[in-house]
C-alpha cells in the first residue's frame, strides 16, 4: 500500500506534505491528565468500538491498541508522523485508527482523547482538512465531544482550546537555512501566532533543511481563517526560499552542482551509512532535484519518501529483523543505492 | 602513443614503476656548476648531433631543446618524471632526447651532462636498466665520458660518482603508511644505503601513499650489486606492505570497503575537483582495486595512468589550451568521470 507521502503535490519544491489534526475529547471522561488507568483503557475501548468499522475507499482501517504494538513498530509509525512521542511513550493504554495510506490516523488518549490527523503531500492542506472533518462529523454523530458554546472544544492545553485545529506544512527550506535565515524567519512567524520547528519537532532541525510551519493557537479563530492565515504565511516563505535558491544558484552555481552530485555519488556508493549522514546527503540531492540540477531518468524523484523509508526503524520493519548497527546501517546504504533515481 | 605507466607489472600491487638513470659527463666539458652559457649551448648542441637519429623500435626518438618548449610543455613532462625539477627551472640551454612511450629520455645539461634515463611499469628494473644502458653504450661509443679507473665515472655530485647509476622503484604504500610506519622504515631504510621520499620528491607525500624507493650512493658498487640490494630491499619492503594490508583489511574490512566505495562515487559524479582531492580519491579506489574489493568490467583499472593524466599540465596539454583553475577542476572531473574503471 503507498503511503501518504509517496505522492507529491502542488509547490512541491519547497512544501514536502500538509497537514490537520483535530483535537477532541469525551464529556463523559476527564482529562487525560486527570485519567485513572481504568479510566483510559474504558476510554480506548469506547472510542475504537464506536468508530469500528470506519473504512475509505481503500477499505477498512486498521484499529489497534497500541501496547499490543512492539515498541520497534510504534517508533516506525512515530517515523512516519502517524504517531507523536507523546503517544509513543505513554505507559496508559492508548489506540490508533487508521487508514491504510495513513493519510487519517486517529489517536486515542494521547494528549486529548482524540487526535484526528488527516495528511496530504504537497501544499494542499484543504485535503488534509477535508479528510479530519469528515471523520470529526462520524466521530461527533456517534460520542458526545466536550463543547462549550462560548470558548469552543474544550482540550487538555488552553493553547488547543477552539477549534482544537492545528495545520501545518512539512517544508523544506535549504536555501534560507544556508543563508542563516531560519531564525528570524521564525521570530517574524511568531508574531503572526505561527511556529517554525524541525521535522521531528523542536531541536530535530539538524542538516536535513526540512522544518514544519504550524498556527500555535486555535482560541477565537474560525477553522477557515486559520487555515487562509497559514496558507498566507506559507506562500510567503515559500516566495523567500525560491527567491534565495535562485541567488545561490547564480552566484554559487558549480560550487552547489558539484556539491550535490558528491552527495548522489556518495549514496549511490556507500556500502554502510547511518541516519544523520544518509538524511544530510539525501537533503543535498533533494535539493538537486528541486532545483533541476538532478534529473531522473525514471521521473520517479521523491526523496522525501526514501527519507521516511531509512528511518532505523521504517527499515527494521521492511527487513523483518532486529539488526544491530552496523548491519542497519549496511542494509540502508544497499536500500538507498538501489531507491535511488537514476539520473 | 601509449606511455611507459600505461602498462602494469610485477608486483603491481605494490610496485608501480621502475627507473635507472645513469650520469654522464663529456670529459672535454667542465661540469655544468663551472659552465658558461655559451659552453652549455655548445655542449647540448654537440650532445644532441652525436645522438641524432637515435631509434628504438616505435620509431626515431623526440629531440629538442627544452627553451623551445613553453613552460607548461615541460612541467607536463616533469609531472610524468620525464624531467627533473632541476632542470625545467635552469636557465642554460638544455635539451631532452626522448622515445615515443617516454621510457626512454636523456636530460642534457641537467646536473650531469647526461642523465640518461629508462623507465618500465611494475618491478621490472633489469629491464629499464637494459633500456639505460643500451643508450649509455652507444652514447659512449661517439663521445668520451670522464671517467677515472679508480673512481669512476665523474659526475657534479659526488655522491653519483663510480657508477653514476640510480635505481628506483615508485612503490604504493598506503597501509603502511596509515598504520604510520614510514617514518621507521625510512631510518630503518636509510642504513642500507637506500631513500624513501615522496612522489614527486621531498615534501610531496600527501595522502597519495605512492613513494619512491632508490638507492643514495654509487661509489664503489657494481652495477648489479646497486640492483640486487635494492630488490632484496624493495622485496621486504613489499612483505611488510602486504602483510599490514592483510592486517587492516581483516581487522576494518567494512570500514574501507565503505571509504573505498564512498571516494569511487565522489570521483563518478563530482563536477569539479583539485589535483590534490583527486589524488588522494584516487589513491583510495587504486587500493581498492589492488586488493580485489574493487573489480573493474573493463578489465583496465591503471588507476596510476589516471594519476598521471590528470596532473595539471599534462590535462592542459590533453585539453591543447590554457585554462583558468575552476575550469580545469571542471576538466579534470570530467575526464574522471569518463575513465574511472567501471565496477
Amino acid at each position: 500500500m503507498e503511503k501518504w507521502f509517496e505522492e507529491k503535490g502542488n509547490f512541491s519544491d519547497v512544501v514536502i506534505s500538509s497537514r490537520v489534526r483535530l483535537a477532541r475529547n469525551l464529556r463523559e471522561y476527564p482529562f487525560s491528565t486527570r485519567m485513572s488507568a481504568e479510566g483510559a483503557a474504558s476510554l480506548v475501548n469506547e472510542v475504537m468500538g464506536q468508530l469500528s468499522g470506519l473504512t475509505d475507499s481503500d477499505g477498512v482501517f486498521y484499529f489497534c491498541n497500541l501496547s499490543k504494538l512492539s515498541k520497534a513498530e510504534r517508533i516506525a509509525m512515530m517515523e512516519r508522523h502517524v504517531l507523536s512521542p507523546q503517544i509513543v511513550n505513554k505507559k496508559q493504554e492508548t489506540g490508533l485508527i487508521v487508514s491504510k495510506n495513513e493519510s487519517l490516523s486517529i489517536m486515542v488518549n494521547e494528549e486529548d482523547h482524540l487526535r484526528i490527523q488527516g495528511m496530504a503531500g504537497g501544499m494542499h492542506i484543504e485535503k488534509a482538512f477535508q479528510l479530519a472533518n469528515e471523520i470529526d462529523d462520524i466521530a461527533s454523530s456517534k460520542m458526545e465531544f466536550a463543547f462549550d458554546e462560548k470558548y469552543g472544544y474544550l482540550t487538555t492545553c488552553p493553547t488547543n482550546v477552539g477549534t482544537g485545529l492545528r495545520a501545518s506544512y512539512m517544508v523544506f527550506l535549504p536555501a534560507l537555512s544556508a543563508a542563516g535565515k531560519l531564525k528570524l524567519l521564525s521570530e517574524e512567524l511568531n508574531k503572526y501566532g505561527i511556529t517554525l520547528r524541525g521535522m521531528y519537532g523542536e531541536g530535530s532541525e539538524g542538516t536535513v533543511n526540512i522544518y514544519q510551519i504550524s498556527n500555535q493557537k486555535t482560541l477565537g479563530n474560525k477553522e477557515q481563517e486559520i487555515i487562509d492565515n497559514l496558507n498566507n504565511i506559507v506562500l510567503q516563505v515559500i516566495r523567500q526560499e525560491r527567491k534565495r535558491r535562485e541567488y545561490v544558484l547564480m552566484n554559487n552555481y558549480d560550487i552547489i552542482e558539484d556539491q550535490i552530485y558528491r552527495s548522489y555519488g556518495v549514496l549511490k556508493y556507500a556500502r554502510q551509512i547511518n541516519t544523520k549522514d544518509a538524511m544530510t546527503l539525501l537533503s543535498q540531492i533533494k535539493f538537486g532535484f528541486d532545483t533541476g540540477i538532478l534529473k531522473s531518468q525514471n521521473k520517479e524523484d521523491n526523496i522525501f519518501r526514501l527519507m521516511m523509508e531509512i528511518q532505523p526503524y521504517n527499515l527494521l520493519q521492511r527487513e523483518g529483523k532486529m539488526l544491530g548497527n552496523i548491519q542497519r546501517d549496511k542494509i540502508r546504504a544497499e536500500y538507498i543505492r538501489t531507491m535511488l533515481p537514476i539520473l
